[in-house]
């Protein structure tokens, strides 16, 4: 009685209802992934945002889910067969959460994933390091705290479609990702699209659509 | 002298530079398309934020460009073919001027473009009414005001890639937009990227980006 | 001596004096509660915003006051005969301690009260899958987090008198709550009224008012 | 072309669309006017925010319409006969053009409805003279700028239901209406709503739809 | 050698430096109230903002000093004679903590003070009750929560210098006491002075200078 | 009909009511003005925040009223005899409109008053070369933009009541005065109490109230 | 009378005062303007923030004054030798009047000073065709507005002590150059400064005292 | 795998990167340092914003590493020789954190530092008192919190270079620091620069670098 699953969510979009684990008690997230999991069995089904104790019980009632402590995530069923090629670009080692979101939202949802981690723009020479494979993704996602200036860096030096998103990372006048998002909202490079703070699971959903879909890409 | 006009952008990333035209004098900014024209004389090249002194000064100067005083732009140059296709939703009437600017952007960068306007949430049945056309589209562009509501419900619709586009209409709690934008970014719907607010130029460069690369698309 | 309880209120306004149990202790909050139950033997006053020492503190002292956890909310003597009809809709699972709050507080304050859970903007369906049921109500409370859309929503699809309860179920640019009071204030469905973030309480008296007023109403 | 006027919300909701005039030219505000009329013709539809440009034009191309230049207002079409009474109470001189946008709503949406002035909180004489016509009414306006106390005494002197309305008066920190809103959703009064800042229309169609049901309500 | 205590200010002020007890360790405030203490041993000295640690170690290593837990203040050396009357009001139950902070910060200050409890607007005869009491002061010091309106209503009942303190007590658009803050900033009754949320030491110290410099004040 | 005056206010407070200019025509200040003066003939009544017209509208149609073009006030009949002195600092050039307005708020209310200009704390000699001053007057009026740190100095140097007024001059990060009011609540002197911002006439009503009740006081 | 100019603060910091002609009177700056130049009759003195009125008036009453429109500044007296060498760096062409202040801050407070334009990070080769010149300076100023991330790239580049300086161009979520702000100061490279939005005048102070005590500095 | 730290730092901007300890496991902090300090044998290397855990781990692992626990720093490796001399003053005994982590910045980064503390406004007499020793540094950093108003007054009294430096300390209206840093960004005292909200790190290594390269300084 607690929920109203949206089933239907895969007939409309093409894609399974995610279980947003916050103010959810561990059973119940156990009790909507397995309602999911019934409609779906033969697509993985995701739960972001879970706590240690929701972790523990998803892995304890369910044995064939998989859980992945760094994203705070667990999936149940299968990941579906890679189209397409994400790449995620972090700045730094605090951003890794977010980031490990990205990739497992891209992979539940349908497409390649690759990380490149730690490129933060005060040392550029990391970045440039690895300008060539910018290129070769169908779509990026930029993933920095603090300052947030990495999307605008990348942003003007490829034309791939590319999603930003704000981490918490960061004090003071950094208002707990606000400064990030609003320096990603005004990025002064052509077509930056930006999620909300810490959003990782969102930016995924969206890089993996563009992804899978995308013409010339070879499937990764 | 006044600007080192950013002449490589298209050897980066596919698309020349487009000119900011927000304090920017009337002769700078022709000078400036002028400069990006003799760069990429086969491809049109554009400047947005355009005050009415500038639209006149661009008609006048450049009898080659074409002007939208809806959208504030002028561009000059042949538009290149159109791959894929963007559908453009608007909300209300007053969103028109940013969801024009959305249009020209996409045509500009290469993409096919339609739009649909006035369908907001408080009249349900109009955006009902042209449902089917969304999964016709590589990307949505979705643009509204006040409370910013019609990602979300677009977004719980279809799994086409989406981008929403706050606009500065509405008044007092609205907050010039921010509002949307934060309604945006907190929104329900899977996948949804945003850009900063009135920033028709940033979603049709991303909505371009992805509809020119999308597999299955019928050029349009 | 620690408070001036307000015995003349239900005098005064029709409804006794409500105890906010933020902030007091639990031998405050069952001190207040047995002084307006002297005062109001024959009609149930109650206390919003327990914690569980404080639900526990009023089980043990006032065997015959009655308590849920969900709404954090304890009262003391007979419920009033319901008059008219309050309806709740809440968008989402973690809505539901704010729509068990509304709930409690309708019926304290004498009118009946339904809810319909989980029927978020983001799987239309859900919500028009109900929608004969809101004309059947003589006012609707609205309950929704993250980007608040549901109210906008729902007040385009009837005429019935509607308030709007923002929650602070969401994280980052949804500020605790603020992104769904801006929006929901934003509103461009017309006569969209709004209370505080998570402010159930506020609400259900004021639908409880308008409900039990209300002319064809059929008592509930 | 620039419209798609909700012509089935009277349908839908019993009130016909209004005009939200901010953003719409003199023009344009005729034509939806005009749109709305032929097929309302029966009833008056009303157009808001209207400015000096757009009065005159619809005063010049619409005999028919009335206009209000202190509400900034324009209708068309006879008043439907009043069902219910709302009271209107403003705390200053200032508070005027906000309180008669209340006013014309409420009579556009069928209710009667009554202006008590200037009786902010700082003469508090003012408004207990006029106390006893509180639980005359069945639905109460408040509206009040720069600290927006008006609503919370009001409440705890009657028990009718009460919809406040911050305005923009003030300076500093009001914050352009933004304390007497924080103020209003902060009150200690139960029972109070809220609308955007200087939104007389919206507290008005509120009001009007409560009036107009209510039960003992005496014709006004 | 971690603090370099004003022991000047006595000469420069009248009164001695306070400790500020919060983010200081117990052994601090100990050590400096003995230090203030030697430079006026015949005047109390005062530490507010003391958590449980801290209240606990001066009581036990400072044996002549006294502690208020309600207030969180402890002080050492006798009361100065009272000139003058303050009167501090507060609003409701939750409001005690800083009230007493007032209280005790304006006998430390050398003032007579009494307190007038839960008097808040909703419940307008309580103040009503207390009415005459008002104009015997030589100062008042207001303290009201959520959306801080008594000093509002207090300010237009009599012409006694008043101070205002917004507390925390709140939650949603209180924002932590800023919507308190923000609203007596705002009032628009004559005169009345702000100190910054929960500053009852701010308030009490500039009452008791303004009382007992009072004229016709008889000492209390 | 457009006002209800306050014409009890000296009754209640011991001083009339004071026009608040903004948002009123100049035929409503001149006639509000001559209302207060018929029901005061022997005492200054006050207008504030007057523009060019309504100044030159006051001085046509009330030929005894007096103006003042920096304060932008005009005021109607005899000032009261000063009783008590209030000595008004502000810290630069710019904010004299602000002193102008105390200075005026405090000589209407019936005290003496005098300003210093020009001392703000980046040039410290020009604060400590009137330093004697401080200690002669019976509460101090300090004036001040940007930081707003005069009050804290000022507030060290003496213990005469202060009350600090922030002002709106700066730009950028000042936000209006913002950062002004900000500082001044979080005060590190004792017992400054803050007022809105440009509220000169608000501090002035406090200052002259403390100044003529205060005990010691040469009438000045 | 209108002003206590600080004349002595030449002998306190080793440089004279500067006019700020925002909120004064053409008037008033040049008779500032002629009294700083009496005292300092060797060395220009300076005005900033002047309109064109100002800018004008300087013209006409002080013959040897000069002006610079882009930076909206005069000066009076000969440029103090340069020591040191500060070199510039702006993000768009919008930065210009910002830049241009800087610039004549430095020159005034006795350094030299290059500037380098439009080199923002969404075309790094622009920067990097100039990295070689940053360690020829004694210190940076990095300007720009929108996301500010130029300060951040610069700042990874080299250690010369660098001042970065939001613009409050840009829109929207930009937030008049708080996004700049934040972002600068949430700065991932090391030892970055900032100064107030548009305060290029505060960043050449800072920078020409920095520039001009640079030990290995060749003058410039 | 979990950093790719920026070993070429140093090698870049003559220092070496520091670790940002917050967000990291005492595990991670241990292993980057010791990275670090294989690169620079000869330099210390610093982490900074070290837990009890981390700072215990350090110790544990790196027996040669020194840990500063009020500055919650650690470092390793022979601290460079000092030139140049930096003067660290701040307001209250709570800003010692942040006044120790500056200290700690500036050795590591190898300039020479001496502190100042408790020198707060509201007992002017204490900076006073050090006022010549002001002129003796290179640059100075100035720490303070509430209303962080020292940087002003220290600025008017000195042409050294200084960076400001806004602390946490405070409550209510401090607004966590914010009302600290706007107005040390809003200061009316020439070439005051600010870092971010308790960042000491920042402050010092901008400090040391203009220190080390001062021309006259005497190595400290
Ligand atoms: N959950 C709630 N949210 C907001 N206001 C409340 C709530 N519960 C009770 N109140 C109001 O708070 C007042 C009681 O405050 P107090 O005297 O502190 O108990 C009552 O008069 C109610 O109107
Ligand atoms: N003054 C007003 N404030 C807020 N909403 C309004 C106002 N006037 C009209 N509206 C709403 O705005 C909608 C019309 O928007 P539009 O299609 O842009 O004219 C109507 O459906 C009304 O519900
Ligand atoms: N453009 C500017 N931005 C910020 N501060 C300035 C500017 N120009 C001058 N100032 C400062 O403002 C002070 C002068 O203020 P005033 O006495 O009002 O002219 C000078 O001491 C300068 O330090
Ligand atoms: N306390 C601090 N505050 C701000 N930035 C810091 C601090 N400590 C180190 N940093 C910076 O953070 C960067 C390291 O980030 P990370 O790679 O996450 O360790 C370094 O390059 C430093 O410039
Ligand atoms: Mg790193
Ligand atoms: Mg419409
Ligand atoms: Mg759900
Ligand atoms: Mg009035
Ligand atoms: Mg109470
Ligand atoms: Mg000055
Ligand atoms: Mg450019
Ligand atoms: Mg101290």
């Amino acid at each position: 009685g607690y929920a109203r699953v949206d089933l239907d969510r895969a007939g409309r979009t093409g894609d399974p209802e995610v279980v947003y684990g916050a103010g959810k008690t561990p059973a119940q997230v156990v009790g909507i992934l397995r309602t999911l999991h019934e409609r779906h069995p033969d697509r993985a089904v995701l739960a972001t945002r879970l706590d240690e104790d929701a972790l523990a019980h998803v892995a304890a009632e369910l044995p064939d889910a998989r859980t992945d402590a760094v994203a705070r995530c667990a999936w149940l069923g299968p990941l579906p067969p890679a189209r397409g090629r994400v790449l995620v670009l972090s700045a730094g080692t605090s951003d890794a959460p977010v980031a490990a979101e990205v990739e497992l939202a891209v992979r539940v949802h349908g497409a390649g994933v690759e990380q490149v981690r730690d490129v933060g723009v005060a040392g550029l020479h990391r970045l440039l390091a690895v300008r060539d494979r910018l290129d070769t993704a169908d779509c990026l996602v930029v993933v920095a705290g603090m300052e947030g200036a990495l999307p605008s860096v990348v942003g003007g030096l490829t034309g791939v479609p590319l999603v930003a998103v704000p981490t918490s990372v960061g004090y003071g006048a950094s208002l707990g990702g606000v400064a990030a998002l609003l320096g990603m909202l005004s990025s002064c490079a052509p077509g930056v699209t930006v999620v909300n703070i810490d959003n990782g699971y969102g930016a995924g959903v969206h890089a993996a659509r563009v992804a899978r879909n995308a013409r010339g890409a070879v499937d990764g």
